[in-house]
């Protein structure tokens, strides 16, 4: 719950001049999981980019009004963005649009640079000036600066991006062309689609292509670049697939996309998302079995993996928790003394169903571990008899570096405390975390990044770190003239 | 889905001075799916009330600015309400407060009078004026009428309510009291409790009083009218209990609280909500029994019975429909040739769930048939071998006079069709209704009302009806001078 | 600048369906220096009323979005309003509507009663409920007891005023008249004209009349009721003049209209504004001359009687103040210690035309004296040589109990201190107020009320006063059970 | 009244660290006139930048709770712009902010570049990308490209600022210094001053740095620059005045403030505009004399002239149009059929001082000739006599390129006809402009543009033109890959 994936992005390519606003809009609306403090959709008609962004969720930015005063267009792209930003910070909103030589750019980006700090540098030292402190500012100059020196777009992106480092699912748009660009080692997801009359869809997941009524045709390969475009005066589209240029290709993709961020309707790389949680689940049952009365999840992320555990533990699946769906992401408990009690508006036990009973109890993850013990708590209020957590991921123990917003190490429980300590810090009377060896199991396969469990990461790692890592040094930067 | 509660009450009585008015925004968070049009809170501090009243979600009326305006007391009431009004009708909204020759009153109401015309054209006779359009008005001139020939507030109110003929769970405040009455029917539900500092808490559900960290002590029986009262200058509080004048009492409460409106963490009449829809999920179970790969119900409401019709039938319980929680009730598709869509943004298929399985569908009560249908397509398309649609009430025919909003019966698709009927319009392999026989066993008493089902009214039913039925007649009854 | 007008109102009734809501907003519009805190119409389309109200200015209530979401209609009245108050306290918003049993009545109110107290009691012990605090809502009971009892709407408006004591210009609306006020004494304006098309149009002053693109009939007489209606099926009006019932006639106007509410360019019973000051400003000369370089007004209120005096003394007129215009309502200067700068935000001087002069400075009053001694001390920082102060009213020493929302006695610098000690406090170089004598040569009659000058009330006043005296005594009137 | 101004600018520079967030708010208040599109403040806290832009007037952006979360600093900057925006383009909103690889950088601009597209063009071919289409981004450019090669950011401005051709007002913010710069024909005003304390205020007009009770020092002449900055740890500020790099220094102030543009208040390049104005009435009375009852100005614009016009002519000075205060920027009138009543919502004859007068009539500036058509009507319905109108500037004839939105030459009345044919058009008895040799004595120097009236541009002018000119090219400039 105090984990954050920070953006979702989305593309249209249509085969004719339609309502591709409202379709982003849709796909936008899918993928708002993946961020929710901000969001934007550029629509292009016939070369004129029309953009509309804004803080707060799609339907709070896209407006009837606000809809509709967007033109038609035959393509669009969009984006959804996790980050808590002040006033002034609109400018962080993407997508970013650009002018440049030889026309716009549009670029929504979901990924984090591991080197974004020494390209910056580089480009400011030839005299680029920043507006905003995010990444894909730099990824925009480094195509650019390709742009003047090739024949295409599509070639300045390839080389562009190849000095890239890190996470990076790129959807850009040109005047003429759209382009999907997924990173080498793949840690973020990208798919492309088919919507029923013919144009493309892309998005950060498959649940954004089925949004707008369009068919998966596949995920974007690790390293791979689409481009879409269309001849002069001519509707049908012609898809590119290349391979970017330079760096080693080896499929990292991100582990904690399954466990946590994606949605469960969503297949990534061959997988389903909502198939990898029951297994989890499973898996948790084999591997630390428990005997009790009834198996729950912690509502929305524990729900799945309950179902697994209950299937193959055979022990009753139940709804012991009910949450309140009014609850929005900008609930705050009025009143200092009763801050505590934030859990109790956001979750209430089913007295009944838990009075008496042993109960295995199973959550996604555990960060600080203060909601989950708030949980315990009000289960053991309710009279639960015993409590087993299973926790359906490994302990997080690093931070990670590739566009997910875990919390800072120190207050990390499993950084400080074995599964023991924690057990009885949580009062839980069992507690088994999901192995480092059954995640491969789960989903199939070993091409992921688990560094967040085991600190091995795919790429070198930043020295300086943090999201606001352009925000601050400014006063030790400062020009003293 | 088409079918509405159209209230929620909420009070607490304390033994100081304190914050109130968030104990009832908590309250009314947690009753929030009562009513979702618009809400208030008065705040009794010493005698002199502070109200806020507004249309919206309770966290969109009462925002942090808000609750910090409103002071401290010892007394607060609270409503939530479902209505579509304009701007001007702001004067429809709950709490209502008048001021009368004894004092202020402060009412919230929760039901629907039958009688209201008449009681109404009688007041106005007597010169009485009217602000707004709702029962409310009436029941405060009732109460009035009767405060200038009694000695108490609480006769007043006893003598007063004995007019009324309905459905009425009542939350009044007067300068120094707090009185809560359900009507003799006891159609809507209400309770009370004690907080954990010995305040008093009165909740149209129990999630209410523990929303506030309230425990609860037991419903109000049909008929019944508790007065909170404290003698001057002292904390301690008196809690009286009387029946209201007049009037046969016998318990007809609405079935349909069990089944689809109550949250399910709620025990009303001392039956479990969650309970009674699993209990209706293994009726449907044992009458209507099919062979399948998977149960799995229509998010939110389908679920429970789901659970049941899986834990007595042993057929794996699933989750095959993914709900967007960001879609709010404000959604609403643009474009015109989109609309068809809104339930594809709201509902996404698991397609490996779902892909060449027989599949139990579970809802709790069909209406119109619309959504339901949209569902069925989206699982077919999602490769669905069988349907077999199960709802876990009986078909809906009759309106409801008592304070639910249920579609007109010319678009209730059971008024006009019989059960195979409508499996053909829908598309489903099979479809069955939970028994008017099942809902006794699904509750453990016949002591209810099911007139939506059975056109059995437990009073005389009104010649005119619609909730608007005193906005339009003006035409009709102008002053012609 | 501390002295607050209570109410404007407004009403059309038209010989054909039309939009009334834009008319009224227009008439708003202009009226809006009568009040700046709430607004509301009221549109009648044929019986049916259709109502907004809310807090701000006309602009901010009536956007494009609410008037275009208002029918057309025959007829519509509106109301501006000041009064501070709450978020709970649109309830005393107004236009007020009330439904009796004869239909809907729809009442606007310019005044302020002085026996509202005792009426209002009356009423409750005979049952009656109120939802607000404002005497509008004592009016409307008055006319409707006595509506249940006659044949028509205005003999019931007639014998209601009867029983009114104090200041009242009504324009009330039914299904089908509209009928126009003016109390016995006359203390609020009222008047009357007709449109380009043939409708009617009531307005407390007649730039309203005139915004609507109508010419001005004449004033509504003291004690004077005007009926506008309309045989059914047939849009000619009939207009019916009536004297209301009981209550001696003696015109009593209030003088503070001409020296500062109302609008310049107004008439008022047959005297413009605008030469009414240009007159006190001629008269100031001639009572008090003094010799200088130039002659200026404190913006806005001063200048006219600034032209007026430059023209009888021959000194030159000059602007020697500039007001911000984008300095609203609402600007609070932030920042505590920077608070007394406000004035400099509000009132800049230009030095050239300040520096090293004799000036002749002219306001209409003087409240407390906070404001005129910063512009003083401005005048002198930009170099004046010598200030003379020329106020073109008599001092301020008593309460208006008449719809005038003047400060609290303690605070107005006259009722504590002489001329010359006042001229000490400002620092000016000599201070002279207009004689009370002269005010009756200002407008050419001596029938008016000139109470907050000498105390001379032309009736009975209030034992407890001021606009909250329903708002605080509930505590005390509290019911006690 | 179809002119605007297109932007002012505003910084302080303070010697300790305070509420500059504050003082700017008011500054921009008081310049205000210059822009109500949209404005902006950023706040330098020891190096840490601090933003907050929005669009609408400062009161409207800078609410209270905005304006409190801003952190005190030890110098900010401003800026109020006129330019109808979409809401994508907040991009254009200034000041603007860059990150470079010496630090950051902010710059306020009021003016236009006459060069911009070609600098751009050649920016671009370097690499450069460009969020915004404004020319303050060019700019940045330019001084950054310098910052490069140079050891101070004032020897980056001087030589940055060289390369632009056109009107510039810059005001410049760094970690450690603040830059004003003046271009070297000094089209645009910008003066400084100190404050009470002792820091430094840069603003558009003196009316800004009275605004912060600071006292002016003097104009920042044609291609100068002051540098305020600052010894590490101490808080003596240091002023230094240089001559911007390269270019020929002749003085061409714009007329167009004295005569409309600029607070009267306000004294630029060592003349009142006030007394300016007052000057033009004269001159006007000089040139063209009437015969006539009563003088009266277009409020606000013409009553400065018209004071001046009644002072040499001895003919009085009367109010005979007065202004609704409350019909503001966004006024717009509902209601297609009484779209040509706006003018009378804005103005309102006094109907006493008009009716049987000849009149002499004073507007600043005649553009379509719509406006002041509707106000001759309104007099002449009033019951004018005569009416002689008098402009107190010659007719307009030629676009502007130097940062003032005039009318296309096509809807300019002057383009097309002369006085007669204009004098019959607007229906008055005679018409005189000022003429083009009364200008020098209007301000008592030739050392002014006066292009718009003559033609005569003291700069090359672009090609293309129009602020929009970087919005459409895309299309045609579009990236075809």
């Amino acid at each position: 719950m105090a984990i954050h994936e920070e953006c979702g992005v989305f593309g249209i390519f249509g085969n004719k001049r339609t309502n591709v606003a409202h379709l982003t809009y849709y796909g936008l609306y899918s993928l708002q999981h993946r961020g929710q403090e901000s969001c934007g959709i550029v629509v292009n008609d016939d070369g004129v980019f029309d953009v509309r962004k804004g803080q707060g969720l799609v339907g709070e930015v896209f407006t009837d009004d606000v809809l509709s005063s967007m033109p038609q267009g035959n393509a669009a792209i969009g984006h959804v963005r996790y980050s808590t930003t002040g006033a002034g910070t609109i400018a962080n909103c993407q997508p970013l649009i650009v002018n440049h030589i030889k026309g716009k750019l549009a670029v929504a980006h979901n990924g984090n640079l591991t080197n974004a700090l020494p390209l910056r540098d580089e480009l400011e030292m030839n005299g680029a000036i920043f507006h905003s402190t995010s990444d894909t500012e730099t990824i925009c100059y480094m195509i650019i600066r390709e742009r003047l020196k090739t024949r295409s777009i599509e070639e300045a992106v390839s080389l562009g991006v190849s000095y890239l480092e890190g996470a990076y699912s790129l959807c850009i748009m040109s005047a003429a062309k759209m382009i999907a660009v997924r990173d080498p080692l793949g840690l973020r997801p990208l798919c492309y689609g088919k919507t029923a009359d013919g144009g493309y869809v892309v998005a950060s997941e498959s649940c954004g292509i089925h949004a707008v009524g369009g068919g998966m045709i596949r995920d974007i390969e690790p390293g791979e670049m689409l481009v879409f475009s269309r001849k002069d005066g001519v509707w049908d589209i012609t898809v590119s697939s290349m391979r970017i240029a330079g760096g080693v290709r080896q499929r990292k993709s991100c582990i904690f996309e399954y466990i946590y961020f994606a949605r469960p309707d969503s297949v990534i790389d061959g997988v389903s998302v909502h198939e990898a949680r029951k297994q989890a689940g499973k898996l948790l049952a084999i591997e630390t079995p428990v005997e009790a009365d009834v198996v729950m999840g912690v509502p929305d992320s524990g729900i799945d993996a309950a179902i697994g555990y209950s299937m193959e533990s055979r022990i009753p699946f139940e709804t012991g928790l009910v949450k309140n769906k009014y609850v929005g992401r900008s609930f705050i408990a009025p009143g200092q003394d009763l801050r505590t009690d934030t859990v109790r508006i956001k979750l209430s036990p089913i007295r009944n169903v838990i009075c008496g009973k042993k109960i295995v109890l199973i959550d996604d993850s555990i960060v600080r571990g203060t909601t989950i013990r708030r949980i315990v708590d009000m289960l053991k209020d309710a009279g639960a008899e015993e409590i087993h957590l299973r926790i359906s991921s490994p302990p997080f123990r690093h931070p990670c570096y590739y566009g997910v917003d875990i919390d800072s190490e120190e207050y990390l429980i499993a950084s400080h405390h074995d599964e023991s300590q924690i057990a009885e810090i949580l009062g839980v009377d069992s507690l088994a975390f999901l192995s480092t060896d059954a995640l491969g199991r789960m989903i199939g396969t070993r091409d992921f990044c688990q560094a967040c469990f085991n600190g091995d990461y795919p790429t070198q790692i930043p020295l300086e770190r943090g999201k606001d890592r352009f925000e601050k040094p400014i006063s030790f930067r400062g020009d003293k003239g």
